[in-house]
């Protein structure tokens, strides 16, 4: 055994962020050894997992995939479930860093609680820092945890920000493809449907993060996100139009000059990135070649088409709990578009709804923000039963 | 006074880089003082540079022009001419920083001087690496003179490697406008004349440069000269074409990722960053806007075109004085040029056929540099006259 060798539990194993962080962790030979792998059900690719990998314990939250599993595994360290196994596997003792690659609102609890223990996060999951930000910031800094996004456009920033000086940033830019409807007129919005809205042009990724990527709502919880994480006024955080990708995102300093970070549309670069920060290991990944592409291109977002980018603007103005309220209504919005039960522009329309008629809590305690985030989802569930009867 | 004031000398005042480098320093506030100024005979310039920065001393390099300012100028300080006018203002005790913005071979010796006292350098002739990059790196090492170049492509190099770890760059890609005849065919190019070569797209300099934009030149001097600055193998260095000058260059690390610096085509950018480094201070310069911009375009150069770049990379891959010979031979051969003796595409295949018979020094002195430039452009000069005989 290394004795430099580092324990990483991942939350998430089995999902796109999941896999590729252990071809990554493969990759890195001997730097990380593997604490925890959990997953919601998908018990078939643990197995797999748990046989490369080895991990000292796995976590299959479904109870019932957890009887499964437990009935025919193989494997021979330890096997929780439920909510209280995610959390033990978060802030399991050994843990050096934990990579949060949930989905949503339920990825919130079990990264505090990393946090306050002083692990480091290698953050994929961005609902976090969107529905928990002033928390999280507030617990790492008491702890010393340190908290690195694990998304293309938050690691360009970081990349762009190693050896400057935080005061001499100006602002920072973060590109979005504008997903597979940038170039689709407005009028066709009302009919776009779930598989029009699933076929992103440039990530390949989970479904509810493809449909906040149509809607540009993703980019909305990375302007937020950015704000926590580089702790900037929001006005100092822009967004461009990039439908390439390849420029992943920028930092303007107050000379007026501007540092990017590049590459192919390849997420085991921002995953390794946060894994071996501040140093980086080689791999050979497809490199980037600017003059086979040849053409990279700018535009302004259009705030009309795409509603959700405002509205996280308007919510991280608003302060408290607005983006919690946010990203909750767009979390059951999201879900009821992807089960054919609203259309794509009404995503836009019941989060601004539910926004507007929530009653903003300053400063909230993390019970609050569950409180919170539980009522938003009940109000939100029926508004939208309301919009069919 | 402030205690803290750095004293500047610049060489080569009047020229574009130098009236831009005072105007730099004029909105540093109190951080630089002004050493010496050194010009070649722009007196009329040098009289108002003179009265409005109340430098230690002055140079007017040219006998002729340095009696008539004697004679008319208000100026109260010290007064110097020749050559040794400018080698002492360059290592002039009290210069903390040094910007040599002398044109061609010139600035090798006082460059080395300043160099050898330990003087930081910023560094706009690129001729003094590429003629004398082994010496003048070998001395700076010694004396622990730090060298930062004053050119925007370098200066994105070195803004991209602020905070990373030298033995992660796998490569370092310079971008090129591609000058006034990047778009134009090659049969066209026998016919090119002064004033087309003179009209550069993006960036106003002075004419040495502007030719040497023109056949690409610079560009392989800029690849000699990142060789010296960043201790890198040549196969490490790779040149793009980027028309709209906008991305000053990239680093490709070992992890597949690209960083880059960014900005309008405006030297004040890396002139500032020189003189500041590594610290920025804030300046009202137009600021870059992607939105705006649109579309930044990539292309392979074309070395049966441009074949003054492949002539860098052979010189510098034969070492020794080789780079000092296609220098010299360069500076002849634009100086005809621009005298309107040869014909544009002349210009590469005089570099060409003076190289192949030159005899290579390897680890030269100093004085066996100034002798290959020297018998360089005899040869160069003697091979113009028989074409036209």
């Amino acid at each position: 055994m290394n004795s430099g060798q580092r324990t990483l539990t991942i939350l998430g194993s089995t999902g796109s962020i999941g896999k590729q962080a252990l071809e990554v962790v493969s990759s890195l030979g001997e730097m990380y050894k593997i604490g925890y792998l959990t997953v919601n059900k998908n018990i078939a690719e643990l197995e797999k997992q748990a046989m490369q990998y080895s991990p000292i314990g796995v976590v299959v939250k479904e109870e019932k995939y957890y009887k499964e599993f437990v009935a025919s595994t193989s494997f021979k360290g330890e096997i929780l479930s439920g909510e209280e196994g995610v959390a033990a596997a978060a802030e399991f003792d050994s843990n050096d860093m934990l990579l949060s690659a949930l989905v949503g609102f339920s990825g919130v609890i079990p990264t505090l609680k990393a946090v306050r223990k002083g692990i480091n996060i290698s953050l994929a999951n961005k609902e976090t820092l969107v529905a928990a930000g002033s928390i999280i910031t507030e617990a790492a800094k008491e702890s010393g945890s340190e908290i690195l996004a694990v998304d293309s456009e938050h690691s360009a920033v970081l990349q762009s920000l190693v050896g400057e000086n935080k005061s001499e940033i100006e602002k920072i830019i973060l590109t979005a493809s504008g997903g597979p409807f940038l170039n689709t007129s407005p009028e066709l919005f009302e009919g776009l449907t779930v598989k029009e809205a699933l076929n992103h042009p440039n990530w390949s990724m989970g479904s509810k993060i493809t449909i906040d990527s149509a809607t540009m709502m993703n980019k909305g919880f990375e302007v937020i996100e950015a704000h926590w994480l580089f702790d900037l006024e929001i006005e100092k955080i822009d967004v461009v139009i990039h439908p390439q990708s390849i420029i992943h995102s920028l930092v303007q300093f107050i000379d007026g000059s501007v540092k990017a970070q590049l590459g192919l549309p390849d997420m085991r670069i921002p995953i390794s990135y946060a894994l071996t920060y501040p140093r980086r290991l080689s791999y050979n990944f497809p490199r980037l070649d600017l003059a086979e592409i040849g053409n990279l291109t700018f535009a302004k977002p259009d705030e009309n088409k795409f509603r959700c980018l405002p509205l996280a603007y308007q919510a991280i103005k608003t302060g408290g709990t607005a983006p919690a309220v946010i990203n909750a209504a767009n979390e059951v919005a999201v879900e009821a578009f992807l089960n054919e039960k609203i259309r794509f522009t009404d995503i836009a329309d019941i989060i601004s709804f539910v926004l507007e008629r929530s009653n903003i809590i300053f400063n909230p305690t993390i019970d609050e923000l569950i409180e919170v985030d539980y009522e938003t989802r009940l109000i939100t569930e029926n508004y939208i039963g309301s919009l069919f009867k």
